[in-house]
């Protein structure tokens, strides 16, 4: 049997809580994580404090195969996320001489100082192994079984290229999607709930959209790891949709139309 | 002094975990508290798995003077926050004659049946108060200090409404933006620093964007409950954008124009 690997994500930044910004990072590592076999299990969003990161990245570290944090590895004074993993992990902190090397170069390439503030950016906790960034030179970096990730989405991205290699791989879970427009979900709850029973291996989710008047219905996903129980509850499910009178759409994979989009409705 | 009110978020559902939704009840709720005086301090991801929600709840609602949950309160078999926010405060969970009435009505009243998967959702924890939902019908409940809401972002919006009477207010945090065209946050860091610790009592963070070559620049935002203190630090953050020899732009409030966007560039 393939070994459980999990993975937690750490959001560190005011401007998550406070708001003005609405994280896209979590879809991404998410997304980049599932061939590998790991899903992510929890997320949290913590402030730009020290003792507050800390004590979330120690929680995550112990609690699943990977963590990852994304945000405060820039030169600003609330950039202070290289500190709170030497604290969590109890290590020193100090300039890295690769890191340094990658910064100096980059920043002479370009023709422009660099400052301390700059430098500071080559602060990486002692035993660290650096995350390639090829976005904006300066680097994250592996402290155990955390990756520091910057937080600017497009630097995220750059990143993920340069942890795949370091992974440990599960079973992968597919997915398959069963659509039916103008179905709602009180329609079909009790009969999914019975498949949820039948098929105790997979998953089932059912997420409404409602667009318009016109345009709505229920996305029925399956999600798993056996090929065959995806196959076999993905033609119950079209079956379902069926004896409501309505012509089924099956599509591989979650379905991500209705993807952070307004979806009330009648349920 | 006005009494530390704070908040807490916990976001349940598979789908935000595996990347299928992009959240924004995050920012709905944290906008909608800002007035109040209630920042949130922390979110919380968590799947559709009764012990886990359980867990979290309750280190929240420890923890911060509001919690706010959002999903799981529909008429499918993966919907179980009702039974994790009764197992979380040890009541029991039956059938709420009101939200049963509401959800009768509102059914009747759209000619469909309602089904015992429908009847669901008038099973609320012992003790809760309903939460009117405008949007659908189907209530969200208070217990003690958690506030349970849908998933769908709408229908959370609505049931904010029936929120605010409900809270304590504390220090309402305003916010001062100035923009600087062109400015990279490598440029101002230390200065910025300096100024964060003079402001003692304000929150002063950086946000570099960069949309092209020539539209990139930092956004320097400063938060704090004293108006004057935000006023004087804003005078401060101009005249260090003129000393890089740009024109500052000040607004108030939130800059919000890159909220979400790509922002990576040179720091």
């Amino acid at each position: 049997m393939t070994e459980t690997i999990t993975a937690a994500i750490c959001l560190i930044g005011d401007e998550l809580l406070s708001g003005r910004t609405r994280d896209i990072n979590v879809q991404s590592i998410a997304g980049f994580l599932a061939p590998y076999g790991v899903p992510v299990r929890e997320v949290r969003i913590v402030p730009d404090e020290q003792d507050t990161i800390v004590a979330a990245v120690n929680a995550l570290r112990a609690a699943y195969t990977y963590v990852f944090t994304t945000g405060g590895i820039g030169p600003t004074h609330d950039d202070i996320t290289a500190d709170a993993i030497a604290a969590a992990f109890g290590v020193s902190i100090g300039e890295h001489p690769e890191a340094l090397k990658i910064l100096a170069e980059r920043y002479a390439a370009v023709d422009t100082e660099f400052t301390s503030a700059r430098r500071r950016m080559a602060r990486i906790p002692d035993g660290a192994s650096l995350i390639a960034n090829p976005v904006s030179g300066a680097p994250g970096f592996q402290t155990g079984n955390v990756f520091t990730l910057a937080g600017v989405p497009k630097i995220v991205v750059g990143m993920l290229g340069d942890i795949g290699h370091r992974l440990k791989t599960g079973a992968v879970v597919q997915s398959v999607t069963v659509r039916g427009a103008g179905l709602r979900e009180g329609d079909i709850a009790e009969a999914l709930g019975a498949l949820a029973v039948a098929y105790e291996g997979l998953s089932l989710g059912s997420y409404p959209w409602f667009r318009t008047v016109q345009d709505h219905g229920v996305a029925l996903v399956a999600r798993g790891t056996d090929p065959s129980q995806l196959d076999a509850v993905a033609l119950e499910l079209e079956n379902l949709v069926k004896t409501h009178g309505i012509e089924p759409v099956r599509l591989a994979g979650d379905d991500l139309a209705g993807s952070g989009g307004p979806r009330p409705g009648i349920d």
